[in-house]
């Protein structure tokens, strides 16, 4: 079935995208869903990506129960208040009603630094740098796939520190992996930056986000990292006898990333023609699609598509031969092209009889011959180039749709045009209020360190505190 | 604290070497664990070997959500007979009740041949090979860390084929995997064999299991594999249109291995001074202790070991170094020890002056003095040394307590002594359920293929149908 365009209809196109190149689909519970094996193993690449630097950073995993006492969680005020309308509870196990019921983590601070003020004695214990792949439950008034379902997939790090300074560098290093993983492997370029008060995770300090534009303009918040100060050491009573041989509070950061980077992926790389999968994460790299009439022809060419694909993998590239004979090659093209795969190979009879294959790039199209014995240098050399290629258009994209705004009329037309809005803001809740209720847009992201936006608020216009940037968002 | 030794206190040993070693805690939810870092960097290494192995058979992963309608668990009749006692139920989430509980997955065949009805349609869809990681509950009436506990991970396979052969070979060939991960990996030697019917899952047609021999007697369900022919099929309607242009039944697999495999290695492999790990999955194959008495010393001795310990990660080994500052050497051979890490490397200065270190092995101790030079040589080759030398131990201990038994009272001694106990069965369920309520052993397993035992069953004396394996069992 064909897709809708993005322009016509961009929902339209995201949910067939996310239908008919098998990345998931809805369960019967409200709001969840099934990962279907080709959108599981693009977040298997993403989580690979992460875990390697997590470790390159110090950090190790481990795991944490995803049942939470109800009494643990009401001890932060802030955190309670943020997450009671969202969460599942059980109230019946092994037959019984339980004597105290049982919330399914929405997220893991509670139980973490409850046990966190049994594991930090000395500074000696200090600092612990975990994290935890784990599944979370938020209930959503209005689920949709990888975006916002009711479980998701997720890591959640919870790191512990002497100091304040420490806290702060690991709650940047943590954003500045996700920036990394963002632009060097999905290819999707980013602003990183600080939240507004109101914008805050609840009992943060400070939240810090990861910003990326999606192709119908809007905003998605793709990963945050969250200082902590000391609001949960206190609700936990986490002390340390430090250096000083005083009592302190432990510093505490927590940042986490999600199956939504899925969602995200698709929507800031795909096309008319559907999903375009950077190289650096793509399940397939190449698919090899032959091309034949007669049983003699596909027994030909199928020999030798299978024995390039021997060959090629040797090399290090992810190679597919679609071997299907109830499909139409073109029938191929379109579905490959559908689901991102970003080198197409096409192998004939007339191809081999030539001593070569045609090579059809995912981004830019376009068929190029190129002779078998240099395919493999092609192919591989191709990987890399795709890659910056996609950043780049991204980029391009994104720079085309950043506007400065003055005012708030600017603010409503650049809301209404889509991408990014950059003005200046005076720092006052009622002002982001005011921009929302009027343009729907709200502050996506401050700069990490504030900079004196040199002119008067676009909603209000009192001085300027901050330049801030707008968009509708996700 | 003093471990006790495994003679005198099993339990109590499981328990001080899952404690001293940082490997799980009890959390708050009742029978809830948290698995520590060390711990779950064990598991973390099984994962690999097993995924690994999965992919190499042509599987791919995907995710299914974990709460499941209640109607749904409900529509096999064995299989809900099976968990409706052991679940965990959510009935109020968003701040509301739920119109419908969900079931907390206890496993998921339930969800996921629903959902297989949907994507299965010809002989063409077919086989599907998909596994997924997940974290699954059991509400246990006697929790254990990673033995028995409320939630664990675990992974489970769920495959979907054309004909009984085809699905009989994958419950095979997935049991081997197994195997392999248990007995080349974990270097913990297993049985594969059916089980009885009164031992099989709720729903199979068989199961299939590997079983391995712990150091107190007792043995240990380390994994299933199961046939569930067309059962859940038939429960949630997968039919295909065949190559013969009939409507057919789907036959169906399912295998699963849990974080108990942890507390197998743990028993399987432990000693009186703690754990011993395989070197194939050990964190840290190598720890090297630095000893010194002045700073001049110590700053001599830690470059040498921080030099020493990048040449070896070069050549592929797992090396740390243990700079506490604030510990003695003797409690970190001790320590590490405990933690079962495969080699200990000592150095000081009088070693730097030779240009030699001490060696020691974790499984048979001794201490041997090593030139610099061919150092990271000898460790290299320890590793498979250590790797045989540990599974040719279990091995030897596993048929130092294997006993032929004949008659009740026979198995009654074999019970008490600990082990293996093997002899005839007339196939008769209730000779199964008096050997249990005499001696405590159940059967582990039969043959994968009826062997005649050739003698008269030992608890009736009736003829003997099969050669059972009888043990008591964790």
């Amino acid at each position: 079935m064909a897709l809708p365009t993005q322009h016509d209809d961009f929902p339209g196109w995201y949910q067939e995208v996310v239908k008919q190149a098998d990345l998931a689909e809805n369960s019967l519970a409200r709001g969840t869903m099934v990962i279907k094996p080709y959108g599981y193993a693009i977040w298997e690449a993403i989580q690979g990506a992460l875990d390697l630097r997590f470790k390159q950073t110090g950090h190790e995993n481990l795991y944490f129960p995803m049942f939470i006492p109800a009494r643990l969680i009401e001890k932060e005020k802030e955190h309670v208040e943020g997450f009671a309308p969202e969460v599942a509870v059980v109230t019946h196990a092994g037959g019984e009603e339980l004597a105290e019921p049982l919330i399914v983590r929405p997220t893991s601070e509670t139980i973490i630094w409850d046990t966190y003020s049994r594991w930090i004695q000395s500074y000696r214990d200090l600092p612990l740098l975990y994290n935890q792949w784990a599944n979370i439950v938020r209930w959503e008034k209005r689920p949709r796939l990888f975006l916002r379902t009711t479980e998701f997939l997720w890591q959640e790090g919870h790191t512990a520190h002497e100091t304040q300074e420490e806290a702060w560098e690991e709650t940047l290093r943590m954003l500045d992996v996700y920036r990394q993983v963002a632009e060097d492997v999905m290819a999707i370029p980013v602003h990183m930056g600080r939240k507004t008060p109101t914008e805050r995770f609840p009992g943060a300090v400070e939240t810090l986000t990861i910003e990326a534009l999606m192709r119908d303009g809007k905003a998605l918040q793709a990963g945050t990292s969250h200082y902590l100060g000391e609001n949960f050491a206190r609700a936990y009573g986490v002390t340390f006898l430090g250096r000083d041989g005083e009592e302190h509070f432990a510093q505490a950061t927590s940042w986490g990333v999600s199956t939504r980077l899925v969602g995200g992926l698709i929507m800031a790389q795909g096309d008319d023609k559907g999903l375009r999968l950077p190289p650096a994460l793509a399940p397939v790299q190449v698919v090899i699609v032959p091309i034949f009439r007669s049983d003699e022809e596909q027994a030909r060419v199928l020999g030798a598509a299978e024995s390039m694909a021997t060959d090629w993998r040797e090399r290090g590239l992810r190679v597919k031969v679609d071997t299907r004979d109830d499909l139409r090659p073109g029938f191929k093209f379109a579905d490959h092209e559908l689901r991102g795969v970003p080198v197409r190979v096409e192998v004939g009879p007339r191809d081999l009889d030539a001593d070569q294959v045609t090579v059809v790039r995912r981004d830019v199209g376009g068929k190029t011959a190129v002779p078998l014995s240099g395919a493999a240098d092609v192919l591989t050399g191709l990987m890399p180039e795709i890659q910056q290629a996609l950043f780049d258009d991204a980029v391009a994209f994104r720079d085309a749709n950043t506007h400065e705004v003055a005012s708030l009329d600017d603010l409503r037309g650049a809301a209404e045009a889509g991408g990014f809005a950059v003005g200046a803001w005076c720092g006052d809740d009622a002002c982001e209020a005011t921009a929302k209720a009027e343009t729907k847009a709200t502050i996506r992201f401050l700069p990490l360190e504030r900079e004196d936006p040199g002119a008067s608020c676009a909603v209000c216009g009192q001085p300027g505190l901050e330049r801030a940037t707008w968009a509708i968002a996700y």
